[in-house]
């Protein structure tokens, strides 16, 4: 922190690059493209949750004026999509869920589409459906999946570590508890859309929202039988995604395919209501915990299962667990751990990733399981926490390599900002109807990429044009969180230059280098290593060719914003651009392009899930102060404190934006969002309905930015770009606990809830 | 050409990337964007070809529902543009020709934005105006600038080599003669049109059929007083442009203040007429040439006077002369050389750069005048031309330093395919009124670059994805030529993959590297240049990968379509997307891409028009076979033979595609094509009356590519784009005279003109 005042661009609070066009309208998002003899798609669901298709007979709908072309499953290859490859992106012999895609039409608007939808007959055969997990796992339960036997899906994650049933003899306490926490939704504010155009050598170009260009490349082609090279994949601006598009889905495959088949571009929007209905959730789980500790607070154990209803079909976010494991295995130290799960098929529709990716719940489970145990103990839980804190330099059961680590200041600043001594465990005393109390929550999350994929690497070009104005093309995807504006920032600094004289290139992947995508916080991390590796080759070559101009030696240079000077003698200085040009424009000129890749030295975890995938992990702790109103049910959050270890805030307005947005989506998580879904129908498909916090549900919020300053990250940083929305949902779930004195095992604690557990309580 | 056999993608007649595009109307060209808000301009044009302007009066045209914005000179930044910054992009105070833009309106569709020029008023003085270049040299004629006393351009170019004076004493034979060259049009078949949208942040993003983007990029934001790096020139698909749209003209700087003022994009596209009135020409020339030779043919000296029609302001095309010039000094071996010039202004239209860029006009003069000195010593013009070739090794009296020269090679293929030996001379000797005759003449032209900006360099970034599959992205633009799939071609070839896996990018400032823009022949060879070392670094990279996983050394492998094997043991190979993935997707991966820079080894030329300009030269003969009708007038060409030194045929279809549209272009500039000027307005602005040559004008076509294999060229090749259009002309006037015995100096040979000749010949 000390070099703080060195620099130009980093710890600025430099607005995003594309703030202006989001707030007036300029930005450009897929809804917005427009092409030449473009069409409108739409997309026929299913009506039952579980039935065999017996016909489809779309002459009707073919005859309809407008109407350019009706395809069903026979006018698809026959490979199927998602992460264990059971989804044809139009279902032929049997529907499994209301969002099954059953045929699709482009039509010369979106009217005359939707109005040839309703003239295309299905003729099915209805199924017994099955909608929870439990009920889906006995013997007598519908078979969904032919070859998924008991509804089993293959996907299973399971972690030893120590001696659980002799730790679980040893511990003086044990608490053992089952947590039920259901779907919501990313509510991302642009609905899905997407546009599909053929050329005439046979390429198509795909705009698309996905999270993951070069991954959804090569699926795409891998669905449609084509070379992944023949696929183009362009990203506008995306209205949202938050883990919602870390998949490639049916929609996107049926769009480029009735592209095809019309010979036209087609576009496929979402209404809000599909959105809601037709797009992927946090995934369900049910967990049964047990925890046990010595009486000094010593954790012994961790022994935890988790039921996932995973729905008719499986996403890449069915593999939540692998991160829902992190939380279990390394949030605070504990050598013996259990971990095993059961993925279950039901009628439901499929969830997918969602921001922090199985942490929220885990985080959830482990942290109210902390205030559990401290309880029983009779410690106080902020005490129980510092004496099992992550430290630097600790190797969690899992094998990850912590660093370095800010948890320590994060419990005790937030502990100090919440008034903690004063206000912890008053709920019990409190009279009347309104209580407070308070609690926090802490995490730790992958911050130097994740390798999830055998490759975690990104690419860069950097390109310095005449003008001392750079370009750089960066494999990674910017979602809306700011990454773009700190990976110019980073390109600047190295450079010497301002982050207004970077422009960030990042949405095509003919043009861009490859990345595997934006997740797991990763973004800045690697993207900035790889901008700043590519940036440090401009600058060498830069420094070289001043010094030859300058008359000084190398070493003796800087740039520093937008001049380079000796340091010896600063009377001899030039401006960057100058220089370039006189290294350009001459005979034998050059000019200042670079290209780079940073892969994070990482590795691959193993069968049994051991491995450093991450090369530094962020922690934090939030904190919350709520009232709960026992006469209504109602909680609200009067507070919130953050302290995150961030390694370095390279821009502390866009990580105060992430944070706060992800409150935001914690607060949702824990008091009111809930889709509700019954015999797989979502009853709450618009924002009605479904209650998102808005500005009214905000509580004040104080941030404070732990800075590390970690050695592997780019000048420092660590990736926070889930964080916020981690630990969000456990600190006021804990917060309610300390107000009412009992304890609450669902989410979201919406007022009926509450109530509830009151009554029962009084009972 | 021994190692012809070993290329998978050299020499190969691959079908242009973008031909099933262009073929079938999914190519997108500017007149295609459609931007969210864009609105349509229109540009009001002086109705004088010399005034003042007292007054403009936009009032009422400001009124007209669905107009957004009115604009004349007191919206514009006092800066002036062009290549003497003679020219205002808004006219405030005085029009100087009938081009001359006055006021500008942006509306919600292009009939609103013609209906609201008609509303604004605007009130002339009219002056006196001069359209004849002799008249304009006069001491009383009107002033067209204030500050270019007696009409005279600074514009001057003089170059002068040995002992003229002398060496006219010395000659046996002298002949001298007056050329008059008019007007004639590019006809790109998309008339001009460009799109300007600024965004939020003040970047303005133009979509352009500019030639020379970077350039351009420079002048707009000279022209608007921001920085160059604000402006990001994207160019579509260019629907022709010929050299049309090497210079930044008034239009696009006035569709930007437009969509600047208006807050929305704005589209300026426009009609035929105005392509044919509003747009360059090929500059019209008045030249007094004088050369002399011994008996024995050999050349003794030259001596030319160029009076140029500069129009009323000065584009890059006002420096045509440059390259008129080399023709004069360079085609053939000829020690005594003097060349002057006098650019003149007048109320005409300016004109621009064009196809040949003043080489079709002194390759005209050059090779008539061969044939008259020829016909005056009584030896055969072949002959002649024979004794005086250029040579490999010669360098010129400019310095140009010959390497490769295949002008033998081609004199002597088109004599013999033309049966000159029986055809030739035959004219005088004809009865009836159909006379046959044949003619040849040669060029010389810039084949390896032309050092006429600072830097003569291309950038290029190669990107070699999972699948094998490549982009390159380079700064050439393609304008219809086909150079970018001259480049897949030899990306593909040094990288040993198929041109269908190339994917070029060349569309985007904000992406592409550095390139001074496609112009002089020079794009396949330089860019190619520097895609092929941008190329080779990833061939290397890739080598080395493959010499890890085959276990052969480096030097022993190959690269041959897709596939890699040691060339000791062939049984060791790999796919190279195979090699691809392995280095990749591991931990400390890597993945393929590299960029480089290519500047020609040339010199800028001095004050006096010396210095080696290009890294080597191109050489062609081209012969005619033409029908004259002495009783209409009608010329018909029967056949043309063409042989050309291309260093190497990279792709003979493409190559046969440029010298036959070459060969169309200055069928029109011979026979057809004449723009009608009478007092500085266009009297034909229209396919009816200004007549291109159509598929019933053109002959057959014998195309014969010799191959020199230049070393510095890509694979062998030399610059080609241009040659076509240069000694077309120069052939069917020499056939014209050899089949009726007598000569005439101005084009384009149309009935009227041949018949009076005809007539006066008689006389």
């Amino acid at each position: 922190m000390s070099n703080k005042g060195k620099y130009t661009n980093i710890g600025k609070r430099i607005p995003k690059l594309d703030a202006v066009d989001k707030a007036t309208g300029k930005a450009v998002y897929p809804q917005d493209i427009k092409l030449s003899g473009m069409l409108y798609g739409k997309i026929l669901w299913s009506e039952y949750p579980h039935a065999e298709i017996l016909e489809i007979d779309t002459s009707e709908a073919e005859k309809l004026s407008g109407v350019k072309t009706v395809i069903t499953a026979r006018d698809m290859p026959p490979t199927k999509l998602g992460f264990a490859q059971d989804n044809p992106p139009l279902k032929g012999d049997k529907v499994r869920s209301l969002r099954d895609e059953v045929a699709a039409v482009a039509a010369v608007d979106e009217d005359t589409a939707a109005r040839a939808l309703e003239l295309i007959k299905v003729k099915y055969k209805p199924l017994p459906p099955v909608f929870d997990p439990e009920e889906a796992m006995e013997d007598d339960a519908p078979q969904i999946h032919a070859e998924a036997k008991g509804n089993r899906n293959k996907l299973h994650y399971a972690f030893e570590y120590g001696e659980v049933d002799a730790a679980k003899a040893e511990s003086d306490v044990v608490v053992k508890h089952r947590f039920k926490l259901g779907w919501v939704k990313h509510c991302c504010l642009a609905p899905y859309s997407c546009v599909a155009a053929w050329d005439g050598a046979g390429k198509l170009t795909m705009y698309s929202p996905t999270q993951v260009p070069f991954l959804y490349q090569r699926d795409l082609a891998d669905i449609l039988q084509i070379l992944p090279s023949k696929i183009r994949v362009i990203q506008p601006k995306i209205g949202g995604a938050f883990g919602s598009k870390l998949d490639l889905y049916p929609n996107e495959v049926i769009c480029a395919v009735l592209a095809k088949k019309a010979g036209h571009p087609v576009k496929l929007t979402y209404t809000r209501q599909e959105e809601f209905k037709c797009t992927p959730s946090r995934q369900p789980v049910i967990v049964d915990v047990e925890m046990g500790a010595k009486k000094d607070g010593t954790l012994i154990f961790r022994d935890a299962f988790v039921i996932l209803d995973n729905g008719a079909y499986t996403s890449w976010g069915a593999t939540i667990p692998y991160v829902l494991m992190n939380s279990i295995t390394s949030l605070y130290r504990c050598k013996n751990i259990r971990f095993n799960t059961a993925t279950i098929y039901t009628n439901n529709a499929y969830s997918g990733a969602m921001r922090g990716y199985g942490n929220p719940q885990g985080t959830f489970i482990v942290e109210r399981m902390m205030d559990i145990l401290a309880e029983k103990i009779g410690m106080d839980a902020l005490e129980l926490r510092l004496k099992n804190c992550n430290q630097p330099g600790e190797v969690t059961p899992q094998g990850f390599q912590v660093t370095t680590c800010g948890l320590r200041e994060c419990l005790e600043t937030v502990a100090k900002r919440l008034d903690w001594v004063h206000k912890r465990n008053k709920g019990k005393n409190q009279t009347g109807t309104i209580r407070r109390g308070v609690g926090l929550a802490s995490f730790i999350h992958v911050g130097g990429g994740a390798r999830v994929y055998r490759s975690d690497g990104c690419g860069a070009v950097v390109k310095m044009d005449d003008f001392g104005h750079v370009t750089l093309i960066t494999g990674a995807t910017d979602i809306g969180t700011g990454s773009e504006t700190a990976l110019a920032q980073i390109t600047a600094e190295e450079l010497g230059i301002r982050t207004e004289d970077v422009t960030v290139v990042n949405d095509d992947t003919a043009i861009k280098p490859w990345d595997v995508g934006i997740h797991a916080s990763r973004t800045t991390f690697i993207a900035g290593n790889a901008a700043r590796k590519a940036a440090a080759k401009i600058k060498a070559n830069i420094l070289k060719v001043a010094s030859d101009l300058l008359d000084e030696p190398e070493s003796d240079l800087e740039i520093n914003d937008r001049r380079i000077f000796s340091k010896a003698n600063p009377e001899k200085n030039m401006d960057i651009d100058k220089i370039i040009r006189r290294a350009h424009f001459r005979e034998d000129g050059q000019t200042f392009t670079a290209e780079a890749f940073y892969d994070p030295p990482t590795q691959m975890q193993d069968k049994e899930y051991r491995g450093n995938i991450s090369v530094s992990y962020g922690f934090g702790t939030q904190g919350a102060e709520v009232e709960v109103d026992t006469e209504t049910g109602q909680v609200r959050v009067l507070k919130m404190v953050i302290a995150h270890d961030v390694g370095r805030a390279l821009n502390p307005m866009l990580i105060e934006g992430q944070l706060e947005g992800g409150v935001s989506m914690g607060i949702g998580y824990a008091l009111l969002e809930k889709l509700v879904v019954e015999k797989g129908e979502v009853k709450n498909p618009n924002f009605l309905d479904y209650k998102m916090p808005t500005v009214k549900d905000m509580p004040p919020i104080e941030i404070v930015l732990v800075e590390t300053n970690d050695s592997a990250g780019p000048f420092g940083e660590k990736g926070c770009g889930e964080a916020g929305t981690i630990p969000t949902a456990a600190a006021i779930g804990n917060a309610v606990a300390d107000a009412l004195g009992f304890h609450m095992f669902e989410l979201p604690m919406q007022p009926e809830l509450v109530l509830n557990a009151i009554k029962a309580h009084k009972k």
